[in-house]
C-alpha cells in the first residue's frame, strides 16, 4: 500500500462528509430532503440571461484560448468598476487577479502566506476550507470567537488575545457562512485597528455581499487607510453561477505592505496558467449589466428566510438567531441530554426524519451542538423538511 | 512588508517568465512573433462545433450548479469510453476523476503524495509545473534523463540510479512537452518494469497523446498488470480547448495499492468543491463525439511540424532531433561561444530578431543550451520568425 501525505489526510470537509451517510439512505429509495449545500443553482435560481448569453457568445466566438495568467484585462477592468460602485476602493486593473472561484482565491493567498506553524485568524464558526486549507499549508487555523448572543458578531477582545507572532492574517467572513450574520461598520472598523496595531492583513471574504436582508454589507476595503486588505468575492453566490467556477480578489494596499505578496501569489497563479477564459466574459457581463434580477431573487429568499425562521422558533429543544445575510441559518440544540454532540444529532435527523442538515461542529468549536441548515429551497420543500424535523424533536423530547 | 511563504517564493516558470521582457518590447510598438506558449486556440484551432455547442447548450439549459467533488458521473462515463477505446484499460467511473485541467490533476497528485523531503522522478527536459508543484508540496524534482541521440527516449538506467528511499513516484510525459519525443512500447515497458521492482505508482501525461505525426501513443496504462498506474489528460491540446480549464484523471490500480492516496485526493478535491459543470458537457460531447477534426488539424500541424524541421536544419549553429508528437521542437545550440548561457541566448534572439522562444534551462537540466519553439501558427508567421532568426544566426556567426 502506497501512504498518502499527512498534508492531504488531514483535511476535513464537514459539508460534503455528511453526503456519504445520506447517499446511503437514497441507495435505499429514502427521499432526503437535502439542506446541506450552499447550491442556488440546485433550487429556482440561475445566473441572469444577459450572462449566460455572453459566455456561450464567447465560446462562440472562439474565446477558448488561454487568458493571462492574472485574469482577462477587460475582466479586472470590470471588476474595479462593480468594486468602486459597491465599495468606492481606489483601485486600478492592476490590484485585480481572477481566480478559479473564491477556493482558488484562498489557495493562492494561504500558501503564499503560511510557513509551516505560521496562523491565520479565522472565525469560528467558519466555512470548511478556510480551517482546511490553512492546514493543508502547514498552517494554524487559528480560531476566534463570534458570539452567538451578540447576533454572531466577532469577539475583538478574544481576535487580541489569539494573536500571536506566528499570526500572519485576520480572515473575516462578512456576510458569514454559516451564521448568516452581517457585521456592523463598528465591528468592521475595530478589526481594521486590531490588525493595523500588530500590523496585519486583513482577508475579506465578500461572496455573499449584495445578499442582505437588513442592514448592509460594510467592507474592509472601503474603510481601510493603510491596513493592507485583500477582497475576495466571486460569480458564485450574489450571480447564482456556482458551477461556473469563477472568482476574484484584489489588494487594497496604499502602503504597498502586500508587494512582495503579490510576487508570491502571481507565481502560484502562472503555474496554473489562466482561470476559465469564457466564464471570464460572462463575469463581464454580469459585473457591468443589470441587478434588477437580484431583487427578484432576494425577495424570495427573504420569504424563504422569514418561514424557515419561524418554524425554527417554534420548534422545542433548539433556539435560533435571525440571519441577516447569505442564506444559512445555525440553530442551537438546546435538548443535550439525547445526543452525545452534534453529529450524532445530525444523524438522528438524517436517519429518522430524512432531512439533511450539516453539524455545527463541523464549522470550528463555536459550533458546537448547533447546526446548519441551507434555506435556498421553496417554501413547499422547507415546509416538507420542517414537518419531518418538528414531528423528530417532538418525538425525541417526549421519550 | 509582509514576507511571503517560501514555497511560493521558490516557483519558477519559465514559459511565462520570458513574456515580460517580451511585452517590454511591444510596448515600445516592436512587433514579437511570439513562439513560446503552447495555445492551439491563439491560431486557427478551436475546439470541434459539437462540443462548443455543448457547453452553450448546458449553460442555457440550466446546468449551472456545483456538481460531484469527483466530477459528473456522464462526465466520468465517457472519460471511461473514451479510455477504453485508446488504451483498452479495464477502469469504472469510480476510477475517474475530473479536475480543472491536468494543473488541478497534479496538484491533487502531488500533494496527495509528497511529505516534506520525498522526491518524485519527472523526465529532465520536462514541462516546469513538474519541477515547480513538486518544489511548492515540499518536495524533491528528482530528475532523470532523457537522451537527445535517442530521440529524447528515457535513459532507464539513470532513473534506476535516481530511486532512492525517499522516491514517491515516477512521472512520464509522453508524448514528451518540450521535446515532442514519442516514447517507444519497449521504453513503457521497461519503465513499468522498474516502477514494479521499487514498488512505485507511474504517473502519465498523455494531454498530447492523439497528437503524433509519425507512429502510435502507448500508454502504461494499457501495458500495466499490478503496477498501479494514473493517467492524466483533458481537453486542452487534442480537443483544443486550453481556455476552458478541464482534464481528467484516472487510476490503473488492480491490486488497489493507491487506495489510502485515493482518499486522500479525494479529500483535497472536495475542498475545492467541483470543477466546471457546463465545461462537463462540453467534455461528453468530445469524449463520445466524431474526432474528424483531428485529421485535419493534425494535417496543418504536421505540415507546420515539417517546414520548421527543415529550415531549423538550414540554420547554422544549431542541431535539431525532429519530434514526432506534440506540437514543440527543441533545439540544441552548438555555438555557444557568443553566449553565457541558453537564457541568454533566447533574450538576444527576442531583442535582436524579434522572435520569443523559451531557454531550454527553464525545462531542467538536461534542457541546458537548448530552446523551446511551439510551431503551431501557421507557415507564414513561422516563415517569417524562421527568417529573423536564420538571419540572426548567420550574422552572429560571422562576428
Amino acid at each position: 500500500m502506497i501512504r498518502p501525505s499527512e498534508r492531504a489526510m488531514g483535511i476535513e470537509y464537514a459539508i460534503r462528509d455528511v453526503v456519504i451517510p445520506a447517499r446511503e439512505l437514497e441507495k435505499k429509495g429514502i427521499n432526503v430532503i437535502r439542506l446541506n449545500i450552499g447550491d442556488p443553482g440546485k433550487y429556482d435560481f440561475q445566473p441572469p440571461k444577459h450572462m449566460r448569453d455572453a459566455y456561450c457568445k464567447a465560446i462562440q466566438d472562439g474565446h477558448n484560448y488561454y487568458g493571462t495568467s492574472e485574469g482577462l484585462p477587460e475582466t479586472r477592468e470590470a471588476i474595479v468598476q462593480r468594486e468602486k460602485r459597491k465599495n468606492g476602493v481606489d483601485i486600478t486593473s492592476d490590484d485585480v487577479r481572477v481566480t478559479a472561484a473564491v477556493t482558488e482565491a484562498l489557495q493562492f493567498i494561504f500558501g503564499a502566506l503560511l510557513n509551516p506553524g505560521d496562523n491565520i485568524l479565522v472565525p469560528s464558526p467558519s466555512y470548511p476550507p478556510y480551517v482546511g486549507l490553512v492546514k493543508f499549508y502547514g498552517g494554524i487555523a487559528n480560531e476566534y470567537l463570534t458570539v452567538e448572543e451578540n447576533g454572531w458578531q466577532p469577539d475583538i477582545d478574544d481576535m487580541r488575545k489569539k494573536i500571536n507572532e506566528r499570526t500572519k492574517a485576520i480572515a473575516v467572513i462578512n456576510p458569514n457562512n454559516p451564521t448568516g450574520a452581517l457585521y456592523e461598520r463598528k465591528t468592521v472598523r475595530e478589526i481594521l485597528d486590531l490588525a493595523g496595531e500588530y500590523d496585519l492583513p486583513v482577508i475579506s471574504d465578500e461572496i455573499y455581499d449584495l445578499m442582505t436582508y437588513e442592514g448592509e454589507h460594510v467592507s474592509p476595503g472601503s474603510l481601510t487607510k493603510d491596513v493592507p486588505v485583500i477582497v475576495m468575492n466571486g460569480m458564485s453566490k450574489v450571480y447564482f453561477a456556482t458551477g461556473w467556477r469563477l472568482g476574484y480578489f484584489y489588494y487594497v494596499d496604499p502602503e504597498g505592505k502586500l508587494d512582495e505578496v503579490r510576487e508570491a501569489i502571481d507565481k502560484m497563479a502562472r503555474i496554473r496558467i489562466c482561470p476559465s477564459t469564457p466564464a471570464q466574459f460572462a463575469a463581464v457581463a454580469g459585473l457591468t449589466g443589470p441587478m434588477g434580477y437580484l431583487d427578484e431573487y432576494m425577495g424570495k429568499l427573504k420569504e424563504r428566510r422569514d418561514y424557515i425562521y419561524k418554524r425554527l422558533t417554534e420548534i422545542p429543544g433548539i433556539s435560533t438567531t435571525k440571519p441577516q445575510g447569505a442564506f444559512y441559518i445555525f440553530p442551537r440544540i438546546e435538548e443535550r441530554s439525547k445526543w452525545k454532540n452534534d453529529f450524532e444529532f445530525v444523524m438522528d435527523v438524517l436517519h429518522k426524519a430524512h432531512v439533511l442538515f450539516v453539524h455545527g461542529s463541523g464549522f470550528g468549536y463555536a459550533g458546537d451542538w448547533h447546526f446548519r441548515i441551507v434555506f435556498l429551497p421553496p417554501v413547499e420543500t422547507l415546509e416538507a423538511a420542517m414537518n419531518n424535523f418538528e414531528a423528530f424533536m417532538r418525538e425525541r423530547l417526549a421519550e
